[in-house]
This record gives C-alpha cells, structure tokens and sequence, in this order.
C-alpha cells in the first residue's frame, strides 16, 4: 500500500544502538555519547530571550513565506559583514536546513533526473530526491584524499539525465572543508555540463583553521546555498535555516514556499534575530573554539591508540575514523563498544556504501572529561579485545 | 532551468489583492480584512506561558521524528475526551497540517498515481500532489448541494489510477460541514475501491451547530487524519499540526519524518501541551462562540443585501459567495471592492474552477464592528454601482 519510494528509505542504524542507550542508561550506567549530530550547548541566551520576546508581544502569527524581510536583511547584513554581497532578496528562510531541501529538490528534478551526492554524506539526501522520484547518484569522495571531491570525479559521472551536484562542506560524517580551488573547480564543471550546484553551509560557522573560502557564493554567486541556524548558532529545535537562491528562482520558490510551508516558525524568525548580536556572536565565537578544543583532544586521543586520521578534519563537530584495525566490521564496533564499554557511536553504514564497513562517525558533542572518558574507555575495550589498531 | 511541476502552481490571485491592501493602507486608508485565512486572536496566554518556559528551560532540541510522547499522548486524551479511541502511538506531530500533507503524500503516492480533490477546495494540496508527481483530479461539490461530496461523485471520478481521496471538512473556502451519513458511506466506498482516505479535519474544532460527529475517525479509524494547532488552537506563527494514520504506517512515516524534517519544533511541542488544558479551553470556546456571531453577523448582512446562502456553512471561518447577481465577475467584484470601497475578499478562482467566476470567499476573522463596516461599504457599493443582487 506504501509508495515505491519507501522501499529506498533505510531506517538509521543508529537509532537501535539509541534506544540500547536509553536503556543503558534506564539500567544505571553512564554513556558516553559521540552518537549525536547536535550541539550541547544550549541556545546562546540573547536569541533565548528575543524567542521569549517574540512570544510575549504576539509575534506568532503567518509570517511572509519567504519569511520577514528584517530577518532576510540580517542575513544578507552577515554576508555584507564577511566581505560577500548577496541581495536580501535571494535568501529565503526555511524550516531548517530540511525545508531549504525540499524546496530546492521540488525546484529543480524531474521525476527520473539524477542528482550527483557523496558517499558518504548525509543519510537524508538521497531521500529528499526520493520525495521527488529523482534518482541519486552517489559519487564516492575517497578517504584516501581526505574525502575531497574533484572536477574529474564530477565529469566522470555525469551523463545526460544528470541535473546538478548536491555537496556539502563541512561535510557530515566526515568533518572535510572542500579546498578553496578544487570546489571552484567542481562549481565551474559542473556549471558548464549546464548542471545546478546546491552546496550544504550547515556547518559553515564551524571551521577550526583560517577558513578557505567565507561561502561557495564567493567563488559562484548563481549557486544554491543550504544554511541552517541549527548548529554554528545552535537553535536546532526551533526549526530554522535558510536558503540562497540566484535571482530568477525567487519567484518560483516563493511559490513552493507559500503552498508547501505557508511560512518558517514566526517565533523561531523573531528569536534569530537575535543571533547575529554582538553578545550572540560572541557566544557561538567561544563555543566554536570549544569545539575546536574537543577535536583535537579527541582526535589525538584516538591518534594516541592507534587510529589513523588521514588528514584532520577542518569543520562541523565529527571525525571519521576507520576501525577497521580492530579486526571488526564498524558494526560489530558499534555494538561491542555500545553493549560492553557504554560508548555510543555511528556505524559507516548510515553514510553510504564507500569503507562503510571500516568506518564510524564520532561526533564531539559532549564535553572534555567525556571525551577523555570515551577515549579511556576504548583505550579499556581495545585493551581486553586484544586489538592494536596500529 | 525548473522542474514542470512548477507550470502547475499558480500564484494566488489574492497575492495581488493583498499587495493592494498594504499599499492602500500605507496610504491611510482604513482596510476591512475579509481575505485572511488565519484566526484574529493572539495565541491563547497558557500556550503562549508554556511556550516562554520552554524556551526559559532550554527545551530547544532536536526531539523525536514523530513528537515528543507526552504530546502525542495528550492529543491521543483529547479525542478520548471526545469518546473516541486514538492509541497515542498513531499520531505523528508535524510542521504545521503542511507538514503531515508532505508526509501522507510522500507516503502514500507513486508518480502518476492519481488523487481525488474537491473544487472547490484548499488550493495547496494540488501542490502536494506535484511534488510526489501524483496527478490531482477536482471532483465538483456543487454549490446548488451545499457543497457536499456524495459517494455517487466518488465512484463516477475512480479509475484505475486513483488511489485515494483527499477530503476537507469542515471545507476551505465553504465552510461546508459533510453529513455524517455522506461521509460515511464516502469513506466506505474509497475503501471498497482499494483507495485511501484522507480527511482534513484543520477546522474540526470551529463547528457552530451540534457536531455531525467528533472526527471522522469514528465512522472508520484506519482513515488517515489531518489536524492543527493553527485555526481552533490559534497557533497559527508556530507550525505545529497533527496526523493520525493507520498502525501499519507509523514506521514508513517515521522514516519518512526523520529523513524530512528531523522533528517538529520542540517550543512549540512544549506550549501545545498546554493547548487542552482546561484554561486554554475555555479561551479556545469562548472565541469559538466569537466566530459563531461573526458568521452570523456577516451572513445576516449579506442576505440583506441580497446574496444568496444556500446553506449556512456550519465550520471554519468562510462564506463563500455567489456575487453574479451583481452582474461582475468574481474578480471584478473583488478589485472594484477594494479599489473603491477599501474592503477586502478572495476570488473564487484561487479555489478551483467550479463556479470560481461567480464565488468570493470572506473570511469572518475579524471582529463584529469591522464586519459591519464591512457590510455598510457593500451596501455602498452596491448602490453606487446600480446592482440590486437579488
């Protein structure tokens, strides 16, 4: 009775090893979670009080579909602040990253046109191009280069049914920042196969070196651009992001807008605001050399037992560590260090076919003692397994 | 460069008009706003106070796909209070009523399926339609039978294509409330066709004469059901709805929202909680009762003006109007309306094609005074442009 595309539509591993963990912890003990794709931080007080604010004098009603204007011109405003112009009019506020998705995939596929992504890469991708019966195509980004991708692997998979590229950077789960040239490269390949370029800038707020580029739109203003006010600015259950869009799509999103959402959250608008104050800037400045801190400690804690990293991840809050070492499939990993060491992390498999049986997603979203827990912990399971990792 | 679906969403010819209403305003003048489809209430104080203890508490997460379960199970005590049996593990909160319309699309059509939708209805769900690339076919309810579906209509529009049916009631733009015995034997012949039912139950809450019946889940309760926080619960700003489906498609919607949406936003979960509480209850019937006069007010001066009803719409907050009598179009009448006389209604047209040239919609979301302003302009107009209506 279900449509087709549901049989495309894995259900993530991680959610079983996520309830073992609730009922780990139900039982008593302590987890520590790398599992989880969300800040820990709470959201930074000043957009916490505009939310209240927006509550308290009756902001929560319809608001425009692209959303408010004052919102869409801070935005562009930050743009303007990193040496980038991009026209208020171009950037349309979204239910989170999730709905600029949907919109993008209505506005641009075809049932049958194919859709270049990653491997690995976000789990959710292939299924917004299922929602509508465009076919992903997945590209792997090898963990031999640092999961880089290039204008040649671009060109190698295109063909005639293929509309555009799909790409993150910073990417999930592997934490890579494309490099400034290769990425002008791939936009520019792309662009003259007569294919759209949509690049994820979820995690753009979090890069821990001298940033390579401020945004795609630098190196490309006609390409679509995913943001979110999820991570770097950590309002993720408030449901809100937004989407640049060239000049001639306004129009047409617009009118997805209005009839597939009707409007974002007016509060969720009201509250982000807020988030490019001084005092909020300042907030999401020190929490992302926090997570700066929490990477290298962990990644040198894992260096420290043996894990290789190929290159240190430059972005987002996740390293991807091959543990194939051990001897077990990520899997196994995954349950062994789950049921017998309380440590909770992501299987490979979530992320694509590409090593995903060596690999497993840390994610440093938890503090420093619990990073070095974790680590303790491992350094304890490799101990008694009997494994090197070296 | 877009995908064909968009040669099939119309812009809002009310758009227009609404433009026309801010700059008319921005001139001075005092506009009569019948074109709103959104309650003219601020959110109700013990929503509004939960929703800042939410944000004040740091309830600003990521929650489950589905809804927080306390949430899931109020809504599951409201119908019981209602004598009706939801398990709470069937419903699946959503972005808003927009929300679980994506859901139960994606879930349930193939491209070229085909979906069954009355003309006139709620111009979104054609849009629905074309994102999954199902195909919508409008089903005439006939003005002349108080706008209801028959299972006769259903039977005569199936064919091997039609996979389901997609019904509002009470209606947008009508206010038609279906017979619960025309309902009934409506779903029953859906099913008996192999097809599907969806019921859109967003104004369920703002029925004016003793209920028909409490959802319609009560005549069949593996029909799917679509509800909202935004008309009964004023929730409008902050997208929050609800869907019951059958027990066999928790899980594929499950999958369906984590990959779509990650969750619903967790402020506004939190302050719906509060939404059945007794005190929020009362301000919800209390301004019920409100919308009850406002329908009787504006339909009381329209009839002395000379427009007909053929039934007085028991639900929601719309008239919709035959104006031929006037010898204009529906357009017509609308840009003549609020050009010379500065009041504001939607043309038939924006709902379909039934009729659409001789129906307006007004929308009774204003209060008492306005809709007497609004009735005197009319009267003016009506004189001054030499139409007697009857």
């Amino acid at each position: 009775m279900h449509a087709e595309r549901l049989n495309k539509i894995a259900p993530f591993r991680v959610m079983e090893l996520l309830e073992r963990a609730h009922e780990l912890e139900a039982q008593g003990h302590k987890l520590v979670h790398f599992e989880v794709g969300e800040p820990d931080f709470p959201t930074a007080e000043p957009i916490a009080e505009a939310g209240v604010a927006a509550i308290a004098s009756g902001q929560t009603k319809y608001t425009a579909a692209l959303g408010v204007p004052e919102l869409r011109q801070r935005i562009s405003a930050h743009y303007a602040s990193m040496g980038v112009e991009v026209p208020w009019e171009r950037i349309v506020v979204t239910a989170g990253a999730s709905g600029g998705l949907v919109l993008l995939h209505a506005l641009l596929l075809n049932p049958g046109d194919r859709l270049l992504l990653t491997d690995p890469g976000y789990p959710c991708n292939e299924v917004f191009a299922a929602l509508v019966n465009a076919e992903p195509v997945r590209m792997v980004v090898p963990a031999s280069e640092g999961f880089q991708l290039t204008a040649e692997a671009v060109a190698a998979h295109w063909d005639d049914r293929m509309r555009g590229l799909l790409l993150a950077s910073p990417a999930n789960p592997t934490g890579a920042v494309q490099e400034r040239e290769a990425l002008a490269e791939v936009i520019a390949r792309v662009r003259s196969l007569g294919g759209f370029v949509i690049l994820d800038e979820i995690y753009q707020g979090l890069v821990y070196e001298s940033p390579r580029y401020r945004t795609g739109l630098e190196l490309d203003p006609d390409i679509f651009v995913l943001n979110s006010f999820s991570k770097y600015f950590g309002m993720t259950g408030w449901r809100l992001g937004w989407t640049v869009v060239p000049a001639a799509a306004v129009e047409p999103v617009a009118r997805l807008a209005q009839n597939l959402f009707i409007s974002p959250s007016a509060i969720a608008q009201q509250a982000a605001l807020a988030a490019f104050s001084d005092a909020a800037m300042q907030i999401h400045e020190t929490r992302r050399r926090e997570f700066a801190r929490r990477r290298d400690r962990l990644a040198q804690g894992l260096q420290e037992l043996g894990f290789q990293l190929s290159v240190m991840p430059q972005g987002a809050f996740y390293l991807y560590v091959d543990v194939s070492g051990t001897g077990m499939g990520s899997e196994d990993f995954c349950w062994r260090l789950i049921n017998e060491y309380q440590v909770a992390v992501t299987p490979g498999i979530d992320f694509g076919d590409h090593l995903a049986e060596r690999f497993v997603r840390f994610a440093y979203t938890t503090d420093l003692a619990s990073i070095d827990l974790g680590v303790e912990r491992i350094a304890a399971a490799l101990k008694a397994w009997g494994c090197a990792c070296s």
